[in-house]
């Protein structure tokens, strides 16, 4: 399996995306977020989607030179139109458009509809921390996880994301499926061959089932909290559902023609609550404090939410992205699509 | 076991604050949302509390005539100081706060500290709903749940409730606790005698436990997702220790000397998105279609987040409150240290 830089793999992800029409700005933010998703050990978000988003450019589903537009709009919200557009590029419009709206409002809330996949949350509510700012987002897409208590699919995996501002150097991001596991989760344990854990999905029957397969065959996702507590993650999940899916005109998860990502993203500028220097005092506290914690037996440490993806990206900017050998061949092919020689790319 | 009717309770419940100092308009709120919460079904919120916050009144911990006061605003949000007037007030006048500055901004967002045991956060959520607005309700108190791997608590039960306005008869509101179970469903099973179900609770050694009992020896709850998925729940857990502990100034769950409840309330204005009316069609299109799914073997229906207490209610209005004999008897005996007589008091 071939191993490469950040860097090498955003020049392939950035050329690819050039030559299908992408404004050179965006296509280096697209890639960027990618291979970000690689550093950080989300592979089925990183380079692979070059792959899917091509496909989808060549279908028509995204158009790589789409602009971001805003069609209704008050001092502190915008609801835009992302007329299709990759959703990286609108996704991180959104958010900046909250952000700026949050600097004179307090709260800056931004919906977006006709947007492609996103990606991961966490890459726009950083956006708002990067900006001293609370971050959140969530988000809707076709529907793959059932009601509690239902046996067919109603919502999407609904990820709903928040980020802190911190004073130390470990993010404080909570970046999170309202499902049991996200879907991407069941293709990898499908690929690997192996078995989910119990309480993650049912069958076409609505029985529970631990085959990764049963997913795709008619299955559905769990809600977080499983067979006696799935009520608290299908609440959870319908909050994300009609901020995401109703509020941003997006349209529901369940219905037959849904495609991309419904957003709802919020920036809160802390300032209008308290000086942000101690804000961060008191996140870092909250840290220092959970770190500290008598671990269970069983647990070797407690984890911040954000820090997996810290550390990974830390191993991984040393020691490289690993890209599977299949999934290099196919980058490969559809960048021979459109000209390019994939493996010309990263010797240059 | 004493039979009464909403009115009766309420009465007593007025009566009796009104005797300890506190304004007409605010004894009988209070009254009215401990009733209210018989009413739908979650009786560890009803009138049992008179008897806590006739002590707590005694001890000096609620000052029942205080005024909230804001104490830091801009045109899109408020930071409130409660002075350790009755939970409810203070929750009340926030969501209020929030309300109006929603309909000039889109979105209000208010903060509350010093603010005692304020009961169901659906009750403020709703007040948001009543003015056609999306409410958004967290608060934090002192802890009793784990963080995902340790053994001590660190968060509070970190309840969260969102309401969103409908076109039919159900209210469409989740208000969860993000621990696996609340508080008061460990105290409800200890009193009837019973065990939880699997995954609830760790005993002080933190170990799993299914005896309630053990919570009040050194154990803790845990958060929603167990033992699997509970960097998930710890997760949302976190996010609303910081909205409603650290940006609402009240303090962190974990600290020996925290007490009452922490808030972070935010009212949104549908209208900066999209016309009411559509929004309450596309909320009832979600609602019909989640209640016309096939159903998982075991299950008979699906049930909307609020619904539950809103059946509950239409029986109970009916049929009355049943209040057990003790918690009767301890009513009774508050209200004589006040020179009152809640036998009395019931009959007029």
């Amino acid at each position: 399996m071939p191993v490469f830089t950040a860097e090498q793999l955003r020049g392939v992800g950035t050329k690819v995306f050039l030559a299908t029409g992408a404004p050179r700005e965006e296509a280096e933010w697209v890639s960027s977020l990618l291979v970000k998703a690689n550093l950080v050990g989300h592979d089925s978000h990183g380079a692979i989607r070059i792959i899917q988003y091509v496909k989808a450019i060549q279908k028509g589903d995204i158009n790589p030179d789409a602009k971001t537009e805003i069609v209704k709009e008050t001092r502190a919200s915008a609801l835009v139109n992302g007329n299709w557009g990759f959703g990286q590029v609108v996704a991180k419009k959104a958010m900046e458009i909250a952000v700026s709206k949050a600097k004179e409002n307090t709260v800056g809330t931004v919906c977006a509809f006709n947007a492609y996949h996103v990606g991961r949350l966490a890459d726009y509510t950083m956006i708002a921390v990067e900006n001293d700012m609370i971050g959140i987002a969530m988000a809707n897409s076709p529907r793959s996880v059932a009601a509690y208590g239902g046996m067919e699919p109603l919502l999407s995996t609904g990820p709903l994301s928040y980020a802190f501002p911190t004073g130390c150097e470990i993010p404080f991001v909570v970046d999170i499926a309202t499902s049991v596991v996200a879907e991407g989760k069941v293709r990898v344990t499908l690929h690997k061959g192996g078995k989910l854990p119990e309480g993650c999905i049912i069958d076409k029957n609505g029985n529970p089932s631990t085959n990764p397969a049963d997913l795709y065959d008619g299955g559905a996702l769990l809600p977080l909290g499983g067979d006696s507590f799935g009520h608290k993650g299908f609440g959870i999940g319908l909050v994300v559902e009609v901020l995401s899916g109703i509020l941003s005109m997006s349209g529901l998860s369940y219905l037959p023609n849904k495609k991309g990502n419904g957003l709802f993203f919020q920036a809160m500028d802390i300032r209008s609550f308290m000086p942000i220097e101690e804000f961060k005092k008191q996140v870092d506290a909250l840290i220092r404090k959970t770190k500290s914690l008598k671990l269970r037996p069983g647990f070797t440490e407690i984890l911040i939410p954000g820090e997996p993806e810290f550390r990974t990206e830390k191993e991984r900017l040393k020691q490289g992205i690993h890209v599977p050998d299949r999934t290099w061949e196919e980058i490969k092919a559809v960048a021979a699509t459109l000209g390019l020689n994939a493996d010309a790319i990263v010797k240059l």
